[in-house]
């Protein structure tokens, strides 16, 4: 997010009340998640962001009180899509349990691939950067991981249970050592430009499982 | 790095033979090389650089030619130091090849430890602002993990030689694996400030090994 300071509020903060504020608001945090997702905090531009919302050049400052706000809601924004898609995927009781995980995987890497591996994971790429971030997103960060990790965990509970898993293993430890992994597979994939990270860090992480 | 713009060369380039060319260069290398440890290369200012290398304010482009060539001789830098702190673990004929692994492990550990959590690996670091970064990088930034994994792989060859690891794997596909994860425990320890991201990891890779 490039620091350049607010502009002065010429035109004032629109009326919470009008229409157009909430779903220009909405695209412009829609713009900043492709943003974040893409490119980091550091090197994305508000001027870009609202570009690619539609929004007037400037008006960032009217839809949010500071770049440090509204990147916490990217955040959560983020993490909130991806909890849900998670679900989708380790939820889904038409599948055996380890069968959601790899649905999950799959799913994820149509959507690198469909971005070009240009797109990897928001909490990522500000975790890697987090050094030259707002302090209080290293909370956020960890608790969306933390949240991401039990909902692996609760799977690969069901998946113990159905015997998928030697019971010997911890599950939560599993989910950890599954999100850890992950991230260095984005990263990788995003910088070769092909899924083979992802599906190499899948393939020993069900070996594991199986060890 | 940000992107300001070469000051003018009021007093020329200095003669190469000036004997505080070569230290104060090789000065602002080890500062820069910190920096995109610590930050990656969109949050690490010149200015910063220079101060921390004690070189004058300004004298950035009488060292290096541009800041993208700055960044490709950090990645080189950077890489060989690494390659050669992995050497003197992998290469260590005192120990098994498995404690050899274990032994660079503890070292990281203590690395990131010495530096508070704040710095990770530069590679990792630029790799996940790819990007944002001049595209010459990518193949640099590819070949360095390359360059490792196969350092990694030489020795997981010698511990299956002598019966550390199963017959049955493939210690190319172990080492690439071993290197897409570590990149994640790195980013998770600089994100948790602590060392359990990388012990977690490396349990199950041995775990892995053992399978």
């Amino acid at each position: 997010m490039q620091m350049v300071n607010p502009p002065p509020r010429k035109r004032g903060r629109p009326p919470k009340q009008d229409p157009d504020f909430n779903s220009t608001r909405e695209s412009i945090l829609r713009a900043g998640v492709a943003a974040l997702t893409e490119k980091g905090f550091g090197a994305s531009g508000l001027d870009e962001i609202l570009r690619k919302a539609r929004a007037p050049k400037g008006s960032f400052y009217h839809y949010f009180p500071s770049k440090e706000a509204f990147g916490a809601e990217a955040i959560e924004s983020y993490g909130a899509f991806f909890a849900k898609k998670l679900d989708r995927h380790l939820l889904d009781e038409s599948l055996a349990p380890l069968d959601r995980l790899r649905a999950f995987i799959a799913d994820a890497e149509q959507g690198m691939r469909r971005h070009d591996f240009r797109r990897g994971c928001l909490v990522g790429n500000l975790g890697q950067e987090m050094a030259a971030l707002p302090e209080r997103f290293r909370d956020q960060l960890n608790a969306v991981f933390m949240d991401w990790e039990r909902r692996l965990a609760a799977c690969l509970r069901l998946a113990q249970a159905k015997g998928e898993i030697a019971a010997r293993h911890d599950c939560a430890r599993l989910a950890h050592f599954f999100w850890i992994g992950w991230e260095g597979a984005v990263l990788r994939a995003k910088l070769s430009r092909s899924a083979e990270p992802l599906l190499l860090f899948a393939e020993g992480f069900f070996a594991l499982l199986s060890a």
